[in-house]
């Protein structure tokens, strides 16, 4: 269903979207999220429920969808020094975040649904981020870890912690990048 | 809540657990996981809806403690050859089984809930498999990879992978675990 993901901005579809996902975050910034179901969210978002059941299927489908769009990063990452120094903030911040107690709710929303769509959204913004880092050291002739190596034993090792274990701490997160970074 | 982990063996705690467990994988068997409630259950179980609140909270904790305990490993890892032999076979079906449509299902519901009670559950049984091929190794003298890098760097990507991209394949696997083999 690509149109979810890109619909033509300004159109009816991409306004439903706009007030849909509006609406849903407004209602689990206030409500008990036990409480959030589809007619109360078509309601504050003046649309019918059947609008909402054909373009998302069930609630669990729309809460990943709404959790994903906010799991985008705003912007690349920050420029702090060598390529390796805004690798180590980006990857702490991103561990960080991922760790909060929103940062689990989305990444619980996400994994939740049973269309897969929405987690593999998370990683692609997640990759296209390394991608940046990796094209900055390209740039300035530093060695580099390669995007595998980085989703692999960087960003998977943390999420698993955060998923199923401690909560990763900066130390840790050092230690993961010096591994993979190549000697130079 | 320790005693839901331990209730005392035949006592009545272990009996409505046993009962109510089985009542929710009948259910899930043979119903639309939608239709799934804990009145449902507790009628099948033959206990009172408040005898499930009170010990599990709500729906999505019983779902997770019943996915976790079907998560826990009936046996040691089997013995085929050398330990890193024992070690590539375990992990490999340890991946399929993940991989697949139920046990993806089963890591959904563990990590839907709120409580991460079970999630470190899941994690304890992988880590108390991989402990028993660690001393394998250790008896027969056989270089291997510790447990944090077995974890880190075999495990998590394998995880990460099902999760949030495609399922990994044997190949995939080989070469993590190649990675972490200390060279002998």
């Amino acid at each position: 269903m690509s149109y979810r993901e890109n619909p033509r901005p300004g159109g009816r579809s991409a306004r439903v979207q706009a007030a849909v996902h509006q609406s849903v975050r407004d209602m689990l910034a206030t409500m008990d999220r036990a409480d959030v179901t589809i007619p109360l969210i078509a309601q504050r978002a003046n649309v019918t429920p059947s609008t909402i059941y054909r373009r998302w299927g069930d609630l669990q489908e729309l809460l990943a969808d709404v959790a994903a769009s906010r799991l985008q990063p705003e912007s690349e990452p920050a420029r702090i020094g060598s390529a390796r120094r805004d690798l180590e903030v980006w990857v702490e911040q991103y561990a960080d975040e991922m760790a909060s107690g929103v940062g689990r709710q989305m990444l619980r929303d996400v994994l939740s649904a049973a269309d897969g769509a929405n987690a593999e959204r998370c990683s692609g913004y997640t990759q296209h981020q390394l991608a940046a880092l990796i094209a900055r050291a390209q740039k300035s002739g530093e060695p580099f870890p390669t995007q595998a190596e980085l989703m692999d034993h960087v960003i998977s090792p943390i999420i698993y912690r955060i998923l199923f274990d401690q909560a990763p701490g900066a130390d840790y997160v050092r230690e993961l990048i010096a591994k993979v970074m190549p000697q130079s």
